[in-house]
């Protein structure tokens, strides 16, 4: 419990209205996607810079944890006060687009912008915003910046780091800071963007993001393969790009996610099928994409590819693309409690990863339906625990998590290619860093909030 | 002087071969393209990662400074031991490409890697390292990342930061580190990797680089147009790119570098022009390349150049550039000294940067030629000091550099867009960054190397 004389200065400093204390307000803040709930001691809605500005300073004096929240929408706890302290929520006020400046192609916006919402307002004008995570329709650029959010769309154009150009932020102390230029080249100072971009709300607060636009592609193609097993698709994948294509996409579900899509939607999907490619490609010369699809075509037959399809109109892609967009919801007929990672590996070591899942899948006996976004060697890998109440069924399903972590570390691997660490996995830091890399961190974190008042215990510091 | 028993530990771990702290060796190491001159203490030619360790871990416990050295070609003193200290030399030994992985389109090179090398290697493979800094001919990659070094094709495959997928260092108590992955997407722990980029080897001595490739394009073309005036042409460089081109370049002369030019190397350039700008596509379409320089011409033209040529083969194309190729060695001919910077701003705020340099240069009697990036809003800004030997001349050089800084951080730009900030331009920090933000550098660099031995007084921290 928060003691009244913190109360009262929220409450001052921000009206009633924007500082809430109330069980019922507390637990509207208390989730995000991991279900995971843990009641924090007050919500503020910072009006601006200033507001997060004085709530930070006086936070640092009286060492009061604060935990940086969007739209809670995170798969890893990075918006929970899991240790308590004070939600400090932007989807109220700070949730504005500042600025599109056609001139230099760049956004300004506030951290609770939806990404969608951007996306949206740039294409109007022929610009194009390409950081696409699943969660676009509903998270914030805020907490795609502090996660470093991934999407569909990364194998071409990268993931949100490569858009951010600059940043403000407040340090714990109340200090304000601005990082990056509205620049591409920027080289005085060190990169502080660089580092805040995925620090999950632990070095600073964001308050102000400055991102990247590009040109909005003129064409889309969309093209499917079918493929008698997961390892000539994986081999298919990254042969692909080696052959000099870069798709916008190239997504994947394996023979577990196929049936439960047409189990549940009746999709005339293959059943018999091994796994499937989707792939995009895009650009402004409708003769380059044709030339795309055909070296996609070719390298995707030449190693086992059955069928082949270009979608013929938006009607068609649309058909394509319903089997990736409700894979996640679909394989829900495998089990109870779904343990969802997004570990990455290097594109040619895809064929081994998958190959070594389903050894792990026999193992302990759970089915691990794996889909997602093989053309940057991400893939979604759920483990599906039959039945949440059986205990020797949830360790097992635990183990063969923490297993296959080993194995994508082997594999020159990360434990989270979009989802970040947060508290879910903060145990499973040790498996991909040494002691030295994780006492840096904790330098750094210190470097930054000496007082550990900024979502203390997050990533495993 | 270096003590004795400091001298015979790097010999005895080394080899005298390796560990030189005669004369001749110091004055060999004491310079680099600032042409200032600071001898050092010694220079080390480290054979591994092993030996930086035992170097690094020596030096800090015995709170001796360590200045890293690629090829000291760097402009702003980065690789110069200003405060005495061992030079720590890649050159010799660690300058090996270690991998082309072409499943994954990834190279691992030394850090004494030279950046040409690597650009041979991996093209022959029909692969692309984009960043080509003016001096890839002899600079290193481990140089390359530590300024973050740009080049010619920034405005469309961005700097060396976009290419570095992942590091191993060594901090200064000689624990190796790895930071980032050989994947597209690795959001857990901080970005050691981004924070290192243009550090300047003031927080950790890189020893491995994992770079991104991308497949080489097909085809490349280049075009000139000439205006009538700088605002002209700065208004065509931006409007060209919101049109929606993204050229690989986008290059500038001014009148007076095309006036040196002319002047030294007779080449037919329009004397009587206000301004030059080259541009080269490229693609794997050459419909999509013809598509782009239309765009291009009828926006150059809109905007007032009054010839728009396309070279019709590589005979032509090295015609064009070579007015930008040899601009910077013919404006000697203004002066015998020269200050040269290379300020960025936002590509709009590009016509109002080069009218109020103009005004500067009329107010403290210096010319000023300008050339350089501008597709990225990078212009090599060049203070010609008539004659070096006048002391009042080279104080208006230096009031007029110092004026061109401010009036950079005034349109939203940078004091450095390529060359870092070194011991050259670290008095001007402040005319960049707060008081909090600079607290926050020293604080990082705290982190990383609490006895400040590694390139102490760099960057002015």
């Amino acid at each position: 419990m928060l003691d009244k004389k913190h109360i009262k200065f929220f409450q001052n400093l921000l009206g009633e209205d924007n500082a809430y204390f109330d069980q019922a307000h507390l637990m509207a803040y208390s989730y995000d996607a991991t279900r995971k709930r843990h009641l924090p001691d007050g919500v503020l809605f910072p009006g601006d810079e200033s507001d997060v500005s004085k709530i930070l300073k006086y936070c640092n004096e009286n060492k009061l944890a604060i935990v940086p929240r969007g739209a809670g929408s995170g798969f890893t706890g990075g918006a929970l006060a899991h240790e308590g302290g004070l939600v400090l929520a932007f989807e109220k006020h700070m949730n504005k687009i500042l600025e599109i400046d056609m001139q230099n192609m760049v956004a300004v916006v506030q951290p609770g912008c939806i990404n969608m919402d951007l996306q949206r307002v740039v294409e109007e004008q022929g610009l194009f915003y390409p950081p696409d995570p699943a969660s676009q329709d509903y998270s914030t650029i805020g907490g795609n910046v502090s996660e470093n959010a991934g999407g569909m769309r990364a194998a071409k154009y990268g993931i949100t780091k490569d858009y951010v150009m600059a940043l403000r932020a407040v340090l714990p102390n109340g200090e304000v800071i601005r990082a990056g230029k509205r620049t591409i080249k920027d080289v005085a100072g060190y990169n502080i963007a660089g580092i805040l971009i995925a620090s999950e709300g632990t070095l600073a607060v964001i308050t102000e993001i400055t991102l990247k636009l590009i040109a909005k592609p003129k064409f889309t193609k969309t093209a499917m393969g079918i493929f008698p097993s997961v390892q000539t698709a994986m081999n298919a994948v990254y042969k692909s790009m080696a052959a000099g294509v870069t798709p916008v996409a190239m997504e994947f579900l394996d023979a577990l996610c196929i049936n439960a899509v047409e189990e549940k939607f009746s999709k005339g999907l293959p059943k018999e099928a091994g796994a499937l490619l989707i792939t995009d490609v895009d650009g402004d010369i409708e003769a380059g994409l044709e030339q795309d699809l055909a070296t996609i075509e070719r390298v995707f037959k030449e190693n086992g590819a059955g069928e082949f399809k270009i979608a013929k109109d938006a009607s068609e892609r649309n058909d394509i693309w319903f089997a990736r967009r409700n894979c996640s919801q679909a394989i829900n007929i495998y089990g109870t409690l779904k343990l969802n990672e997004d570990i990455t590996v290097p594109r040619s070591r895809l064929p081994e990863l998958l190959k070594r899942i389903a050894e792990v899948s026999v193992k302990y006996g759970v089915k691990v339906p794996c889909f997602g976004h093989t053309g940057d060697g991400n893939v979604h890998t759920n483990v599906m625990v039959a039945d949440k109440n059986d205990p020797s069924q949830v360790k097992n399903g635990h183990q063969a998590i923490e297993e296959i972590f080993k194995i994508t570390v082997e594999l020159g691997g990360t434990l989270s290619g979009e989802h970040g660490i947060g508290i879910s996995k903060a145990e499973f830091m040790p498996l991909a860093f040494s002691d030295a890399e994780m006492a840096l961190f904790r330098e750094i974190k210190r470097a930054f909030d000496p007082n550990n008042i900024l979502n203390p215990g997050k990533m495993g510091l």
